[in-house]
């Protein structure tokens, strides 16, 4: 173990410049004109698999047709890999090689294209997100060759290109390739971030998502209310009762069975919380709604961000939303709000129950109007276990390195990603995050720090390590 | 009076080239590109004035800042006139020669800027709004001129170039010049149309209007509902508990105190509404909501969209308003809506209403976040006595021309102008229109019919005539 953390270090400048060498590589996926740099990019990983002996293909999955109709192909998805030993147990791991859009003008310290090193901190879009932790795995498979030592597991790496612009393709060509996981024991993924700035952290828990739209129909064409305004019955007078409907009026959720799934929140539970490094006061801070807090409290604020649903009434499509004061009656308009779900929280139950509440609740108003609800996009919650072989060899992993033990923690937003390994693979995954909370992954001056980097290298060496020396899985 | 309608007749081709030479100028007060043609239409008026033996002054009002920064001159307000006689009545009339912007492209059967004489139907931008009125006055004096008798009444002209992108300065400067006006007995303004296609009519009263802004914030920026959702008290919440309780769930106006001031609607005046030439199935077909009429008889149409109030919910400034779905919990939200307001009904009242109201509804919430409540614009209805001298002269002049009594009609929306000359004058102000309700005015093929402009100048010189010969204002 200290000959292979020292072997990190001693190899720690090369790597950042490689990670350099990558964050110079605009790929954008959101960007047509980016897409030649994905490729590239994809293109870059596969030469470095195979320089450090392993095997990789790039699978085509196709064309895209972006907004403005231009057709630009999809980067290849990447699967490939270091050892096939049946003996060994085999490790696979996700990352991708996309980033977010960035220009200096945007806000950026430095050129986002250029990783520059201020204070230990190293800026550059895609850094945290997720090159680095992407290349940390490579890192490690070359300190085990420079060791002359023999990866402890198989490792089998899946990487794609398409990431912050929803993953185009990646589903469809991982459920057609479900013989490729097949020997799959453990999935982990490094495309998160620790809770707060310091403590290391494992992830095993996630919410779903139910997004809804209500339409409502008046007319057909937008009216002007020095004619129309008390003539019709308006298509927004119908909307605003439809969406104040959905909460109560201290926010919580008021759609008739939507809370029944939700599991009951014992005290041994709730004890879970008390010992996780959250400060309530910088959640406070960070989000400027000091007073706006429901329930202002260390578990209070981390239930039910991650383990209680919440319902988001995001916004109005088809009325005026501009600046200043039109006085246009809308024709139609379209009320958009989800609900993040929880464990037993079945998307098509979600929707049934949103559809009964929301038609009952038009059935009473009387209206001449038309309404119809739509269920967009639904994914379950994922909830693992922290304790399986997985996660305790992660947790001895970072103890090791950190000299602490890591919180377990669950997030409140989806990775749709997660879902699709889990089904894929039918074997435990796990979200093993290496950058801190205050890393900036879609903003400007993104950063990982270089402890960051270099730990998470140890880590993920340490972890595959732990894997081999567990009982089978 | 056959020797006048015979004259205007007569005339007709040379006035149909007229309104084509100025249709030509592209007066779009709102393109910067164009204000030099605003400026040489103001400059038009002003010549013709002078060649018809009247007096006329170009009056700069100062510089317009554009949206984009860009300083460009306002095209100055004319003031002028014929005949200057203390034992004549003083007739003000009103019009405004800038247009509305006008693209072929846009869906123009013909080009906008050329007037075309299609079955009797002269299509071109400005021709009916509000060119072919303005000439109609310049053409009758022709006509007196022609048969060489004196015009019956002084006529003093106010035209501005602004009027489509709000009449900027035009306020300030009558307000300043309210001497000029203090010889008018009469004010008589063509810029509205008739509520029918076929029938002609007179119109005396407009609704009013406040407009509200109510904004409700809880956080400094926007948030992620993945990791926010559930834990902060979202402004949205609030919000559309707040524009649900402003309209009943038959959508008439649910805020207290606003329809008390609202007067009685006694069996006489309902009995007025019988005799107007309105089809309710043609409005229904034109509003495209054959479902959503309220009132769906003749008299609830006509009496909620001239005499009662209606309060409209337009939509929401700072929620998500795009397509598809985006997770947003926005920062702060701004609510839109506005009443259409009926004679006795005071904008500053409906304020004090409105504020007591939401500040009520936002109170029982129990929200910790922040509520403001903002009237933007407020302006109190119109309403003319018909039967006054003003009124009965052009009922007369119509009776004569078309050998039916007008319909005496109001309108829903308001026309500020009509204020302004109400408080400027202090006398009877009159809304006599030519066109008729299918002409178009900011449409593509806009259009004035041949036989309404021609009918049109016939009746604004009888209605002199007949303003002369009836006993003192
Ligand atoms: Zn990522
Ligand atoms: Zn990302
Ligand atoms: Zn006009
Ligand atoms: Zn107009």
């Amino acid at each position: 173990m200290e000959e292979f953390t020292k072997a990190i270090d001693a190899s720690s400048k090369k790597w950042i410049d490689t990670l350099a060498e990558t964050v110079a590589i605009k790929s954008v996926s959101a960007d047509p004109v980016c897409r030649p740099e994905c490729i590239r990019m994809m293109e870059w990983a596969k030469t470095e698999i195979l320089r450090l002996g392993g095997y990789a293909d790039l699978h085509p999955i196709g064309d895209q047709t972006m907004p403005g109709g231009q057709v630009v192909p999809l980067p290849p998805i990447l699967l490939g890999g270091f050892g096939k030993d049946p003996k060994k147990k085999t490790v696979c791991v996700y990352g991708h090689l996309d980033v977010q859009p960035a220009e200096k003008e945007d806000g950026w310290d430095t050129d986002p294209w250029n990783l520059t090193e201020v204070d230990g901190k190293l800026y550059g879009r895609g850094s945290t997100d997720d090159k680095a932790p992407v290349l940390a795995w490579l890192w490690v498979v070359e300190v085990y060759q420079q060791l002359g030592r023999e990866l402890p597991v198989n490792v089998k790496i899946c990487l794609e290109g398409m990431e912050e612009s929803g993953s185009e393709g990646l589903d469809e060509f991982l459920f057609k390739n479900t013989e490729w996981f097949k020997d799959v024991d453990f999935t982990c993924i490094s495309d998160n971030y620790w809770l707060g700035p310091r403590k290391p952290c494992v992830t095993y828990g996630l919410r779903g998502m139910a997004y809804f739209v209500v339409t409502v129909k008046c007319a057909k064409k937008d009216l002007h209310s020095g004619v129309f305004g008390g003539s019709v019955h308006e298509a927004m007078h119908d909307m605003c009762k439809l969406l104040a409907s959905l909460n109560k009026d201290d926010g919580s959720i008021a759609v008739p069975g939507v809370m029944d799934t939700v599991r009951p929140f014992p005290a041994e539970e709730q004890k879970l919380y008390e010992s996780i490094d959250f400060d309530p006061e910088e959640f406070r801070t960070e989000c400027g709604a000091p007073n706006a807090l429901r329930f202002p409290d260390k578990k209070g604020v981390l239930s039910h961000w991650w383990r209680f649903p919440s319902l988001s009434v995001h916004g109005i499509e088809g009325a005026w939303s501009g600046a200043g004061g039109k006085t246009v009656i809308p024709k139609e308009v379209k009320g958009k709000f989800s609900i993040r779900l929880v464990p037993d929280q079945k998307p098509e139950e979600q929707e049934k129950h949103v559809k009964a509440h929301l038609e009952s609740v038009f059935k009473n108003l009387k209206s001449p109007n038309t309404m119809t609800v739509e269920m967009i996009n639904g994914a379950p919650a994922w909830l693992s276990d922290p304790s399986d072989p997985n996660y305790m060899a992660a947790r001895r992993a970072i103890e090791k390195v950190f000299g602490v033990a890591p919180d377990l923690t669950r997030e409140g937003g989806s990775i749709p990603v997660t879902n699709t390994f889990q089904e894929v693979t039918k074997k435990s995954v796990m979200l093993l995050p290496i950058g801190g909370s205050d890393d900036g992954a879609h903003s400007q001056n993104e950063k990982i720090n270089r402890e960051n980097y270099i730990n998470g290298a140890k880590v993920l060496g340490m972890y595959l390590e732990e894997i081999a020396a567990a009982g089978s899985a």
